[in-house]
Parts: structure tokens; sequence; C-alpha cells
């Protein structure tokens, strides 16, 4: 099988200190994976010259498309521009349409002067080929030598998501022989890592050579993710079906969902598919688990609201927990989170309700209730069930795994 | 000036198709950068034994210390204990110290039995030193070659962590000569990277090759971070500072911070400072704020608590928005923040009050209304301000610069 690999190269000194973290390669892998341009590589490297020449001579010694995000913008830290214009042998020119495009955003989104530094985003080594750039006043660029592509997009990632999308994905497959790529994907939890490996290691013996198997622990949870690749298409999705129902079945005890797809996205689709609504009482979460349910698209249809207690007052003001629950048993306790699974179910008037409390760190632990203790109540008409958890990381993992345990919580009642 | 750079070497194909989104790199790069040991190159590749090879001997060409994150888990999917094993000329034995970790790991902590897979994630390579790793059951090794270090690491999260903070961070400097490198930041809001470029043309011409100039606009921010490196550490500092007092003394209508210091962390800083506290109402932003402020610890000393009001029936019945308000004007309106701000500030008994309403997309925008408008308010005891956004972009995005807009107005009203 002769693979057409993609690489990406990063270009910032930010990605090389730690100012910024690198979302744009994952989401470009996605995409490209998608159309069957399985990426080989990816680099990052600073606004050094150097070092982007030699990453362009180096990726395209592996790869027949070679993607350059990054280093696009109007200031002088830019060096991407110039160098792009020398390697690929041009000389920058002003490009009509990008120009055009520089002075509407301008006039019409900005209302604002332009000023010389703004023309300048219009000029283009006049070997490339324009992407344009309908989120920006910067264009994409792609250059052809030595029977490699190269394609260059800003950094601003709404900006490249939209290049990609509208432009170059739509342009690839006529350009690239592509390769069948099909993923599939089993969501596990309450399993560890080497606990699974053993239940599903006659599975992963059986598996032939061009299909394979990983683990990708997350947030308490397992992924067990197949990839196969190859020409025969439809052979491909046979195959990968067949092993992929064998896995399947062997985890049904701890299957959470056959696709991958993050757990407030599945509690969003078996509300909906239900008719069925969420609220939230969240003390220690702070909001976060309203926040994974409200980033899906269409939350409004099943997700009421929630009332953030951080403060014991809000527990007793707004929430009605008692003072005498709060003094006898504390805040991060069962009877604590029943009343608040109760009484926001109440108020917002839902089928379920969440209620959470517990001790994030670093500081606010005692001996009794360590940082980590967690209690979660998951509420609705008929009954209202409790577990607690002991997490024992830092303050931003405790917060995320609270909240992807609440939910888990909220699918198992949901589903019975 | 002779240099130690280190690369980043991360491992595993969910990086390469997308599927997890590496923030280890950026932190390891951040913590690296505090010791004076700067990022040459960062480079992801797959569970590819022939492209890890490459990239160990592609790397160790360029810098002195070649890290190397993933790949260390219990089951098969795991190449790079036998890869590097080969590649240093070592046989796998275990280590005595780890088996009894692991051991300890599963008897008091899992309380689980241990299965052969555990065991055989005490073995490393005869060839390499154990860094002891207390979160887990993978240790990190650490090799030496031809005079360079080779240090590889766990890829979860808070495993990479610990041993970075408690091994690797304390014991390099005493290993490599580590550079001077300084760093100093202006948080800019309310000016585009173009118009800044401009206004600080004369600063950034001034200044000397040793310091650079980079803008990273972020959030409907910009950045702009002055670096400098060099031998001598006191002649170093004095030289940024008079040149980032310059380029602060030109911002400062624009200045939110002259620190690297996230909007909700400033946020939390002034209102601990002052005794005061602050509570929010969100609709839009479904709980995003609350979740930002309580992201800090020690939150609670000025945080109390938020309403999110998603659905307008818990505006009117949590925040008594009136119905007249909503029928008229609408849930996204002036006149419907202003009711939020006052009320949720009233029921938590805050000194300020956030409340946003808007369209976040893709769906719900009106030809009045369209996705991506916003009203803000912010409430204290004497008034309410408000300030409408018309926001242009995906809904992360949008959740996103709504957020940072509505804590900037609130850093607006604590100073005045």
């Amino acid at each position: 099988m002769d693979t057409n690999y993609a690489s990406i190269i990063t270009i910032g000194d930010e990605l090389l200190i730690g100012q910024v973290v690198d979302t744009n390669s994952a989401w470009m892998a996605q995409e490209l994976n998608k159309i069957g341009i399985p990426i080989k590589h990816r680099v990052a490297v600073g606004d050094v010259w150097d070092d982007i020449w030699y990453a362009l001579d180096e990726e395209s010694k592996h790869a027949k498309i070679i993607f350059i995000t990054g280093g696009l913008g109007p200031t002088s830290d830019d060096i991407t521009k110039p160098l792009l214009c020398k390697y690929f042998n041009g000389k920058l020119k002003i490009d009509n349409d990008t120009l055009e495009h520089v002075k509407n955003i301008f006039l019409n989104v900005l209302k604002r002067p332009m000023i010389d530094l703004n023309v300048k985003q219009a000029e283009v080594p006049d070997t490339c080929t324009v992407l344009r750039n309908e989120k920006g006043t910067a264009p994409g660029m792609m250059f052809e030598k030595d029977g490699k592509i190269f394609i260059s997009l800003p950094g601003v990632p709404h900006e490249m998501k939209w290049i990609m999308s509208n432009v170059v994905i739509p342009m690839l497959p006529s350009r690239v022989k592509t390769t069948n790529i099909e993923h599939r994907t089993l969501l596990t939890a309450g399993i560890g890592e080497s606990f699974l490996a053993e239940l599903i290691k006659d599975e992963e013996a059986a598996l032939p050579p061009q299909i394979k198997l990983a683990y990708l622990p997350n947030s308490g949870m397992v992924r067990l993710r197949l990839t196969a690749s190859g020409d025969d298409k439809k052979l491909l999705t046979e195959e990968i079906n067949v092993h992929f129902e064998a896995f399947k079945q062997k985890v049904k005890d701890y299957l959470v969902i056959d696709e991958d797809l993050p757990i407030h996205s599945l509690i969003g689709r078996l509300l909906k598919d239900r008719g069925q609504t969420v609220s939230t009482a969240e003390s220690c979460t702070g909001g976060y688990i309203a926040h994974l349910i409200t980033s899906i698209p269409g939350a409004s249809a099943y997700f009421k609201g929630s009332v953030v207690s951080y403060d014991n007052s809000v527990k007793t003001s707004v929430l009605d927990v008692s003072e005498t629950t709060l003094a006898t048993f504390g805040a991060v306790s069962e009877e604590t989170v029943i009343q608040m699974a109760k009484r926001v179910r109440e108020i917002m008037q839902t089928d379920y309700s969440i209620a959470v409390s517990g001790i994030m760190g670093p500081d606010g632990g005692t001996v009794e209730k360590p940082v980590g203790k967690v209690w979660i109540a998951i509420a609705n008409k008929q009954e209202i069930t409790t577990k607690s958890f002991d997490l024992r990381y830092n303050r931003e993992r405790n917060i995320e795994l609270t909240a992807i345990n609440a939910l888990n919580l909220l699918r198992i009642a949901i589903c019975g």
C-alpha cells in the first residue's frame, strides 16, 4: 500500500515556552484522518529562520503533504511569509482578491481605518496559490515543490479551521491518493487499563496485522480504539466490524458507549431521545458540570439550569439545605447532596438532577475528609441514589473527574 | 553562548489521529523554561518502531536533553520500553524498588489483586536510572548516550508532572549548564494586534538583539511578551526591565495586567485584596464563568455562587426576571441582564455580580438578534453597568469570549 502521509509543522516560540497549548494539530489530524490522509509526524518549532527551514526540508522527506500553521499575523515577529517566499523561490506581491477582502473586513466588520500593516497582509509569494480566508485577514497559501504539496495556514484556530473545512479538505482528494482508514471506539468505565487488557487478551490476539488496538485512559474511563487501514474499503469495514463486535461483547459489563463520544454528549442524546430534562446543584465543581452539558449545541432542549452553591450560605438560602444538616454532617456529606439534589430538581422542575459536594484541594482537607473526598447524588421523581469517591489528584483533575463521575451516574440512572 | 537545548518527543497514535490534545508538552516546556532549559523542538510520532527510533536519532542531533513521553502503560500497544531497551543496549530486568511500589499501590490504594501485566510494569532496561513515580505504576527512566541525556516519562499527565516536579527538575541543573531566560508579559484588551504593533513600533525598534518581542492574541485580548536570554543574569534583568517599562508606559490605556496571569486569576486577586465577593447569573455561558473563577484554589474566599438560568423559567422563578421583560425585550436584552445581575447579587449577598445572556450558536439566531449577540451586566451596590457584544465565532469560542469579556468588565468595575 502506497500511503500518502501528511506532516504538520506548527510555528511559534509560544509553543516552545509552553505559553499556549497546541489544539490546532489535533483538530487538523482528525479532519485529515476522516478523508483518509494519515499523519506521520507533528513538529513544533520556534520563530527561528533556520529551524523552520530545516523542518520543511525534513518533513518533506517523509510526507507527501506538509501543513504549516502559525506565523502569518500582521506583526514583525512573523517570519513565516518571507521564509516561504524564499523557500519556494517567489517574490512577495499584493494579491488583489485578498486586499479587497481585508479592506472589506475593516470597512464592514471592524469599522476601523486600515493601516499599512494590514495592507501587508494581502501580500503573498507569487509562487503560491492563495487559499481564501473568510474569517480573517491572513490568507492561506499552497505551494508545490518536487511532487510535494505544502499548505500554510494562519495559527488563529477559527481561521485555520475555516480554511481547512471550506478550501483545503474539499480540494485534497482530487490531488492526492487517499487511504481507507476506519476507527471504532468503545468507551468503558469502572475497569482499569491492565484489567481490561487481561479481559480482552484473546480478542486482541485474534486481530489481523491491519487492525490495531489502542488503550486510551482518560478522566477515569478507558477508551479502546480499533483502527484498520487498507485499500479495499468494503473488506476493511466488514473485517473491523466483526472484531469490534467481539470486543464489544467481551467488555459489555463496563461499556458506556460504542462510539467516540464524550459522556456529556451521550447524556444529551439520552435525555433528548426520552424528552427528559436535567438540572444541577454544584458545590465543588463550581459550574463545570453545567458547562460541559451546555457546551453541546441544542442543550436547551434538556438542560434547564444550575445552582452553584459554592458558599454554604447559598446551600441554605437557595437550596434549602438545613443548618442542622450542615452542622451535623458537614457540607461534604451524603445528607447534604441529597437535600441539594432534591431541592434543585423541584426549583428547576426537571426529571433528573445532579448534586455534588467535595474537597478539590489543594487546601481544605481534614483528617476525616481529606482532599479528594466527594459525594454525588442523582435524583429523579422516584428516588435519590448517592455515591462517594476518594479522588487523589490535583484540583483541576479532581474537578474533571467529579464531573465525569457525576455524568456517568446520571447515565446509569437514565438507562436503568 | 553555548545553550543546552531540550527536545520533547511525544509518542502515541492518538496524537496523530487527533483523539487527544497534547497538553503535556506545554507544561513541560514551561517548567524547563523556568530553570533555564529552552526547548528547541517538539515532535509527535505514532506507536511505530522505526518512527520512534528515527525521532531519537534526529532529536539528539539538535538537543542536549531529549524528553520522551507516552507509551509506558501496561498494555501491548506500548512499544516504547522494549525500544528504549534496544536503543540503549540494555536488557529488561525487574526493578525491585518499583515492584515494591507497584505491589503497595495494589494493596493499599487500588485494593485489588495484581496481575502479571502489573509485574511487567516494574521491568526496566538495566542501562537506565529509574525515576520514581509515586503517582502511578510505570516508572520514569533516564539514559545517557554520547553525552546526551534521555528522559522517558509516562504519558498520563498527573504522573508525568509528579516525576518532573519531584525528580527531574531538581536534578537537572547539576547535570547540564542552564541558560538565563527572562520573560515579561503585558496583557492588553480593547486593541487589535496590528494597531498595537503600530502603537509600540518605536519601542520595538529599540530592542537589542537578545530581547525578543512576541504578540500572542488570545480570547479577544493580546499578550505582549518580551523574552531575554544570556549569560549575565544581572545585566539581563536590568535590561529587560528597562524595555518592559517603556512598553508598559506606551500601552497603559489598554493594559489589563503586567504579568502572565489569566483574567480569572487576576479577578481573584483583586477581590481577595479588597475583601470583596462576587456571584454570577449565567444564561448563555452555562456556568463557564463560575467554573473559571472556581478553577483557582482559594476561590471560596470571594466567590459565593451562581445561578445558571439556561431556561427562561429559571430566569423568572429563581432570578425574578419579569415575564413582561422577557416578552417585551427578550431573554437576550439589556433589561433582562440588569434584572438577573440585580437579583443574583441580592440572593447571594455579594459585593459584585455578573449577569450574561446571549446566543452562542450554531442555532437560535434571528435577523434582529443573530448568533453572537451578547448582553453583559455588572452590578454592585451603587450601580449596574451594561455592555453588548457582537461575537462572530463558533459556539465554543463565543462562550469563552463572553466569559473573558464579562470578567474584564468586572475588573474595570472593581478598579474603577
